[in-house]
């Protein structure tokens, strides 16, 4: 994995969740707060792992806890514009997941943003790491890109 | 206007906006907290408002401040369930307008809580209150609904 | 109960949570959006509740739910002024609570807003009110205003 | 500047803020989410930049634009916990400034989560990266940690 510097292309990513902005995203300068991307990129890697049963109740066999999150903002975005959050899955570890999220408006070929997310997946009683459990690996590599 | 104390159909309502729940919407019970509501309310509104050209620098005549809202939940939601905004004026009084908003979720025929929403029309300089401006009058009754 | 149509004083509230205020939840023109409001009544009455240890695991015999809230805005608020929010209890029925919330800030003797929040007790497990439990009646009878 | 793999102690931070959690904050796991440790950096340097005169309307020469922000996180916290955000200038380049965030909780000697946050000086009217004002180096310069 090499340090990407610029916006990404849209055929770079997996998979897309759409997601509409609210009037309160804006900061006083009239544009989304840099605080509220990650909460779109928590949307998108959750709603997918809800999506293929891996997650949340349905997953009582192991917790993904978030250890990094970061993003670098190439230009900003304004409620009422929705976003179009791309998700990639970077790295797959023995025990970690890295993601990476691509913040596209419509009509626009080049993201806004890009965000990376870390999770550990941890055992749910001592949370311990443990093995990423053979069903979560499966459906993570379908997400996964080579570069 | 009577007090309604039920949930209400789609049909009274004059106007919907989509909005998608995020993951961190959800409090420690699962379901989407109290206050998230409100930003779909703002949000139902302001974009309204915004579509129609009647606010921020496309209305330089009159600011809405919000002076009153409110918010009867009658039953929960939760990510990953989108939501959509039911909007209507009950009320457009000489210098206030009072909004009703309705939370519905795919396919539900009742809302899952009503809220409500009241601005009060001022002066940008004086910030003191002022007839609402016919532009945006002739807009609102687009909206209003009679009991 | 009367209709409280102006601010309150400090004096006429039993209990303050202090809060800080975060550069985000300032809206484009500068001021706390009237969303964030909530965010504090539901800190101010959870916070209550848990150092009570009448709430969360503490109080497996019983949930709260939020059935309603409102609030009337009288005076702005802005980042980074901090906030004091003072606590009432204005009616206990037989398995609801109501409670009054004044958002203060420092040397003002007048609260800039007042929230209404309304809890109903429910089982934990058929979500059907019951009556309030009698340790936590005891402990809101502390909060409670007479009018 | 080295990559630090672990939380850091409170003596290499150069300035605290301490902000009061509220109960949404808290996610469906009873920790507070990975998002709102954001809403702390934001306030933490945006409250040091108001306080010191070099934000907003008080600096009219330059506008502090984030380009970059992460977080690693090492140990949760939860409401009602407060935290204190400890803050240091890590790099003062040309036109940009790095920051490093630690979050603590009182009594605890080492950080739950440590965070970056890098501004990028532009001009007001067209944007393009400028030169950090003197007056503004002079204030970071205060808070910048050698290493």
């Amino acid at each position: 994995m090499t340090t990407r510097l610029g916006p990404d292309t849209r055929q770079t990513y997996k998979h897309y969740t759409d997601i509409s902005t609210r009037w309160m995203d804006n900061d006083c300068y009239g544009h989304v707060n840099n605080v509220i991307y990650y909460s779109w990129f928590d949307t998108a890697v959750n709603g997918m792992l809800l999506a293929q049963k891996i997650a949340g109740a349905a997953s009582p066999e192991a917790i993904a806890l978030v250890v990094k999150t970061g993003c670098e903002y190439f230009e900003s975005v304004s409620f009422p514009q929705p976003v179009e959050i791309g998700l990639r899955v970077i790295k797959l570890g023995s025990s970690s997941a890295t993601y990476e999220l691509g913040v596209f408006t419509p009509d626009q070929p080049l993201c806004h943003a890009r965000g990376t997310f870390v999770h550990v997946y941890v055992d749910p009683a001592t949370r311990r790491p443990i093995q990423i459990p053979q069903r979560h690996r499966e459906v993570l590599n379908q997400y996964l890109t080579l570069e």
